[in-house]
């Protein structure tokens, strides 16, 4: 970078803020021709800009964590090396199913200075009027297009904002749209938030009510009823429906290094916020996950979320609230042995259906064979060729004999330089379910965070039966944070928490974490339920840490001793020099 | 094809018919290998064949009236030259959501002696126990899985039968794909038939129930109850669930040709039997599509459907029954002008959601130019360049400029060598809908078909403001064929009926369909309703006809004059040699 950066205002290239026209050509041409030749700088004019999927980049893209497909894509950073993007505080706002920035096989990117939101968000929300046995009623604002259809079931719809042009509105064919279209606003189940906390209240739990419910018209406009048994809430409360699909998450990084983010907002994304696939050295840093004007929701999964990348990963300085997942989960992968061929050869099936398609065994490649139940790995061993058969499945040779133990329906995961893993300065609060997983092996820094979380607040995972996702931490340092009356719902069992999967049978024998240091934070906690439950673990210290008693919220029965379960562990520390403060 | 054609015999390559394993892989690879070198024909043993998705090809396909997509295929025959497929009598049955048949870039691929089916139809059926204000009794088949969800919603669900592996069968996993995979079912609205004739009742026309419905348990095994104001039917009749999704059609011909398809039975397709995009020279002869055991509906949507082929289309001694759509369909697609950029540019869009991606402007076509709401021909220009914005725009630049006349919403249509399209001998049953839809412009001849479809029997189309289909015929003999009792239903105006999409105010001025000879049929009619309707036609003689009167189905009141209606049209002979027998 530097003296060979050529600079592109975007005005100069057609692209106008504050008109209602769609800057969505313009902007993909002028991407185009920037990624190129490459070592541009492209700046934006501030205001407000449009974007349409009509005119926009299309590119088959498998997202990991999220849902892949033909995207419609604004900003299509492939191939691009040394682009800089800087929005000068620009707000990008996105109508209809379409994908704002999307970076494959590429180098030295810096985005800067811009929100990106939805004209139409990707769930849904409704104001909490009455509830009683099997129905609630709500008020949906005008901003969720709804409709009760003939048969009395409650549909979600896209907005009525399509592309501006000159072609006369065609009746028929805008209804088989609109039908298709309602598809992207299809949701999952529900959960409530507190509009004076913003939060989800105390206790409260997804409610899972299916893709479809019975509903009817009440009084008063856009007041419904709808029906299911599991309907609970607080009337006035603010009750989500969560999105179905994860098919519009705000930026996917794949494949990509020296990837900067820098002072971006994301207001709403329909997936995770930032996805971050086997990429290297990625920085994410003062930028918010937050929700716009109107919206309790932002994103409708996690506000970040990291798979297979290597070098490192920082998130510094952010604010990452109201996501309804988590605020980050850095993971690797693992596939299954679904056939053993002969002494060298298997199929590897890809398990989880958002992890299709992704491809991260190479030639050369050193993996680790893995027996599924207990996350022990058996040993190493070396790609000698892979053959992709179908986005599930890839015909693999390796350059030794696979491990006999091996069976199908064991793992595999790549062995590689795992990241170094610096979360520092961030802010997580009101989110749905927990706040960070920690599941990467290379070198971990969790400093001078504030957790408000409704679950777990940090949260040890990986297994190789139901998520797929490698874990097993090797080098963890957890300092100077403040959870802050986290672990108020159901997502989690303690405050910091070991969740791996690995089979009961196994886990006095495997010790898939290791090596973690929680030292120097502020814990204030409502009740003395778990600070830290742990299982199958070598080498913990919890040594100077205050723990401070609140009245945030009522305290629970305890169905443990308080504050610490350790089981299946080698070597831990919980140390006299960690201060309870406002215990009777 | 002869001396120079190998014989691959599959048992010789581990495909073994009648056991439950999974033939897809070595069938995948038997195809893969014949393709390579080309000259080859692939015999199969008798016996039945089984076929599931895991070991499927892959490929991302734009199929015209179908629905595109990522699709796992067992006989991917891309690039393939001189390969015939002989199934000696084979049984090939498909499990879940997998392509049987995809031709692309092909020529002189003969498919002989086979059926195809599916262990699970992408249809639903139950049997009509009582019918109330506003619900419906049902009892569903075991071969049609359903649930009853916890909001009181009724979901059709894939059959159980996931492809036989060493896998332990993991609970979680299973339960997030039988959810996914419940998509693939769902429907989009219901129909009924009488499982005496095994037809639609007389005057039964599509319920439209929309994608979802309350329902509830009953008394008895699988007998449900369900909710919605628009149900109604006979008890004892079989009501079926429309197929909401078109995604896998029997044979995909694509951009090939010199293509047979030659004894073929097709029991199920999830979307058409066979559809032809862009090919050359088809022929599909002594075939069937028909229910397997069972089920009353065969193919979900049309049983055969072309689209910009050329050179000829041939449909020969074929049984077409109980398809939910239309026996064939012979166009030509238009597009739209979207955006006009200068005097030798347009952004033109394809229009409808399952024509996007249908490639067809190429460089050096000529293309007509034609107003879109009178389909009047404005003349012709040559493509000179062509890029691809994404499955629904192209940029266009035109060798001459733009006929002025043309606006925004306007349309381009390409001239081509259009097919000779010859039907003979075909018997066409029980089908919903229409007979065959005639709008090709080459000449086509329809000759000793049988008919007894419950809508139009010959329906000439052609619009470009809803189904943007290109149509308008110039040279059609409709010779020696009966029409039995067909127009029973709510599917057409006449016997041979025109409906093309041409606005009112233009139907005087334009002649879209011309040169019609319509002698020496046979009209089977148990009420005086139209046999032929007609406008903005030219030249068309109805001579020599025989139409009896019988008592099929009750006496129509009559809206029109009895048996012909002819507006808007020049050189309309009805001749006096026609024979009304049995009328008072
Ligand atoms: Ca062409």
């Amino acid at each position: 970078q530097g003296a060979d950066v050529e600079v592109l205002y975007t005005k100069e290239h057609g692209i106008v803020p504050n008109t209602k026209q769609d800057s969505t050509r313009a902007v993909v041409e002028l991407i185009e021709k920037a990624v190129r030749s490459g070592n541009k700088k492209i700046v934006f004019a501030p205001g407000t800009y449009h974007f349409y999927p009509e005119m926009a980049h299309e590119a088959y893209t498998f997202i990991s964590n999220n849902d892949e497909g033909l995207k419609r894509v604004v900003f299509p950073l492939f191939g691009a090396n040394n682009i800089e993007i800087d929005g000068q505080g620009a707000d990008f706002v996105f109508h209809g199913g379409i994908n704002p920035f999307i970076l494959q096989d590429s180098a030295n990117i810096t985005l800067r200075n811009f929100s990106i939101d939805f004209y139409r968000a990707f769930h849904s929300e409704g104001k909490i009027l009455a509830v009683g046995d099997g129905y609630m009623d709500l008020h949906i604002p005008e901003i969720f297009p709804f409709r009760i259809n003939a048969a009395g079931i409650l549909e979600f719809l896209a907005a009525d904002d399509i592309r501006p042009s000159k072609i006369e509105k065609n009746i028929k064919l805008e209804r088989r749209l609109t039908t298709k279209k309602a598809e992207e606003y299809a949701f999952k189940r529900m959960l409530e938030y507190d509009p004076e906390t913003r939060a989800t209240p105390y206790m409260a739990g997804d409610l899972h009510s299916g893709h479809w419910l019975s509903a009817k018209k009440l009084e008063g406009h856009r007041n419904i009823r709808i029906f299911h048994p599991v309907l609970k809430g607080t009337v006035g409360n603010i009750m989500t429906f969560s999105s179905k699909y994860r098919r519009f998450p705000g930026f996917v990084v794949s494949d990509s290094s020296e990837v900067l983010l820098d002072n971006i907002t994301i207001y709403h994304a329909g997936g995770m916020g930032v996805l971050g696939q086997r990429c290297h050295n990625f920085t994410m840093q003062n930028s918010k996950v937050t929700p716009s004007e109107g919206r309790i929701i932002s994103a409708t999964a996690d506000a970040t979320h990291f798979n297979n990348c290597t070098g490192k990963v920082a998130l510094i300085n952010n604010l990452f609230e109201n996501q309804q997942d988590d605020a980050t989960n850095i993971h690797g992968i693992y596939a299954m042995f679904y056939e053993l061929l002969d002494e060298h050869t298997a199929y590897i099936k890809t398990m989880h259906p958002q992890q299709w398609g992704f491809d991260f065994i190479d030639v050369g490649d050193e993996m680790e064979l893995v027996h599924g139940k207990s996350l022990r790995t058996y040993g190493t061993n070396t790609i000698q060729s892979v053959t992709r058969i179908n986005k599930e499945i890839n015909l693999v040779r390796f350059d030794k004999p696979i491990d006999s133990r091996i069976k199908p329906g064991d793992s595999i995961s790549e062995i590689r330089d795992y990241p170094f893993v610096h979360i520092k300065g961030n802010t997580i609060r009101r989110n749905r379910a927990r706040g960070m997983l920690l599941n990467c092996r290379g070198k971990t820094i969790v400093e001078d965070n504030y957790f408000h979380v409704p679950g777990a607040a940090l949260l040890f995972e990986g297994d190789a039966v139901n998520w797929y996702e490698q874990g097993g931490v090797t080098d963890v340092t957890i300092r100077n944070n403040v959870f802050d009356n986290s672990l108020f719902s159901v997502w989690g069992k303690a405050i910091i928490d070991v969740d791996a999967g690995i089979e009961k049978a196994f886990q006095a024998e495997v010790r898939y974490n290791k090596n973690i240091l929680i030292e120097n934070n502020t814990f204030n906690v409502f009740d003395e339920r778990l600070i830290l439950d742990i299982f199958s673990v070598e080498n913990l210290r919890f040594t100077n840490n205050t723990i401070n008693k609140t009245t945030a919220f009522p305290e629970r029965e305890l169905t443990t001793e308080p504050f610490f379960r350790v089981k299946h562990s080698d070597n831990v520390i919980i140390a006299d020099d960690n201060k309870f403060v406002g215990f009777d």
